[in-house]
């Protein structure tokens, strides 16, 4: 296209001072998103400089995958010429976001001082400023008692909150970046992981739910709350998930599994609706009995096509390395993708942001820096 | 604060024709942040309208849950008239979120016919058109399989997928309106659920990991990957997610329990350097092993008092109940809270958005409006 324009955020410039998964993602994002980005770091690198998973050559892939496309700095932040340094460079971006506790020459009130339109972002713990991280945020969702199959609290893989945050972090960015663009005036942002967590247990009705009706959901395995889903084991030994939500999905599996006689035996057999998501969440036992065996006649690839013909939701489960080494989902085909040369950890797949512009589309994915690689560059622009 | 400007979208107005989680959040993160939203549904409501879980009267909480702040409109969409009046309160907004499949009335070239720098977002399944669900996109991503103890898929209670969609929506519409303010010029803008996920499992490093390695991780129960976490059962019964990240926790740990020489003589025992994530992750099994007896001993709440105390990252795992009737941090207490009637519901705690605006500031939480609520005055304004 000869028509499209620079990306969203061309001209936006942004100083992070961070680490860990949050704000590396919030600012990264921005920078997916046409923002220069530079990240500033204590000499030798911040406390996830060199975290796990790691290169052969000890490069942290963690660290390269949550800065892609940014600047960095090294200083020594513990110096008052290391403050300065970073003071100007925050004056210059007029945007920061920071995890760190924002005291002393870091606070709002002093960097006002070097650039009165500032817009600061604060990520913290709790909102009461004790510390906390996801997983910490997470035993106290309630999410972790109701995974799995029992009582028994499990914890997410995914770093639901973190994840959140990041992107609530570029959110609040924009949004005063709107405001500052309209008001001329900057401000101070602060966002608690804790409330990321509890706007969102609120936001799914968990918090309504409690209150309103005196009770919540036990956990339910791979089932689904409120509607039909489950996992099932076909002939191949791989699992296969399966969700129906509308009544064509609903008749999408007896059409599928041949079962459609049986399923609706279950209507007058337990008293229920069939032709409601709650009914049929309220049968879910039974719908599970008569398909099962549906599934472990049939390998995992035969039942997911047969399925998914018929109009039913369904995906196969798959490891990490089925994912990256053979899903074509997961490859250059897909056009988020694209293959970098990440320093220390070699040629890979990187993303880019995953919405696609159609007028001022976002550049295809840049590699991290390394550590430091822009103090000088940085620097010698500024004096 | 008398120095305060309206919230930061204030003026911003957008449409959502869409159900379930991912556009219903994204929108009510704009309604937040300040933006007016009009949801549009078909008459009797679209196919969220009565999901679970459900008040005693049978109001859908979910759906009140994910829509607060907004106005809502039913209206006939298969008719033309209804399609019309859509179209018009479309291009008055001069911004669109659905997740419907975007054609005919509904696509971006004709209803760019109608305002000619309409910013439209749409969310899909995969990003090749395939349909596809939190579930089953979750059952592609990898997580399943590392979640819990063993090799069998354990789906994530929290939809983290929708979730994030939604709030790349929100970001995606900001990053548009931006654009739009310096170019006077809208977009069409799409996003796949798959992409969500497929960004987030690269962000997170698990794509490069598998092709700079050629491995990736197992399933680690609770456990924490490359530093060291775990989760223990107290003397009560009841359970609590230890983490160590810096060396600072690390002395926290043994100086809550009192185990610090048995802690150090881990490193020799195992050859491993305890002063580093990477080597206290190593020597996972062995650190669980020393402290869980200590654990055994004191009662929940004492032992992570002690924890806390001594710096360590420690947390009570919690059922949603808790968190909503006993947990000060979900009460009008925190100030992300507001008690709330919703109708149908009662009277409840609500959420709002996570980010605190010093300079704009987010209202608090509004109720969820009943269904076509707001249809009469909307189309009376129109005429």
């Amino acid at each position: 296209m000869t028509d499209t324009r620079p990306a969203p955020l061309t001209g936006l410039k942004i100083v992070e001072i961070s680490a860990f998964v949050a704000a590396p993602l919030g600012s990264m994002t921005l920078a997916q998103l046409g923002a220069d980005v530079i990240r500033i770091d204590p000499i030798g690198g911040n406390i996830d400089a060199n975290r796990w998973p790691i290169s052969d050559d000890g490069t942290s892939i963690y660290w390269a995958s949550l800065n892609k496309g940014k600047r960095s700095v090294t200083l020594d932040l513990k110096s008052e010429e290391g403050q300065k340094i970073a003071t100007d460079l925050i004056a210059e971006a007029g945007t920061l976001i920071t995890n760190l506790p924002a005291r002393g020459w870091l606070s709002y009130e002093n960097l006002k001082q070097h650039r009165e339109d500032l817009v600061m972002l604060r990520l913290g713990g709790w909102h009461d400023g004790s510390p906390a991280v996801d997983y910490t945020v997470n035993a106290a969702s309630g999410f972790p008692i109701i995974t799995g199959d029992d009582e028994r609290p499990v914890n997410n893989a995914v770093p639901a909150w973190d994840v959140a945050a990041g992107l609530y972090i570029s959110n609040g960015i924009m949004a005063a970046e709107l405001d500052r663009r309209s008001s001329g005036k900057g401000q101070e942002i602060t966002l608690a992981l804790s409330d990321v967590m509890l706007a969102t247990v609120g936001n799914l009705g968990y918090i309504a739910e409690v209150q309103a009706t005196g009770k919540t959901r036990g956990a339910l395995g791979n089932g689904l709350y409120g509607a039909y889903g489950q996992s099932f084991e076909c002939a191949d030994g791989r699992q296969v998930m399966v969700v129906v939500i509308s009544n064509k999905h609903w008749r999408g599996l007896g059409k599928a599994t041949g079962l459609s006689e049986k399923l609706e035996m279950i209507g007058p057999l337990l008293d229920v609706d069939l032709s409601t998501e709650g009914g049929r969440f309220e049968a879910r036992e039974a719908i599970d009995a008569v398909v099962r065996p549906w599934f472990a006649a049939h390998g995992s690839e035969d039942a997911a096509r047969l399925l998914a013909e018929a109009g039913v939701l369904v995906g196969g489960f798959q490891a990490f390395e089925e994912l990256v080494n053979s899903d074509p989902r997961c490859s250059t085909e897909n056009p988020m993708l694209t293959e970098i040369d990440q320093p220390g950890v070699g040629r890979v797949l990187a993303t880019r942001v995953p919405l696609k512009f159609g007028g001022s589309p976002a550049a295809d994915a840049r590699p991290a820096p390394t550590l430091g690689r822009d103090t000088e560059a940085v620097l010698a622009k500024m004096e």
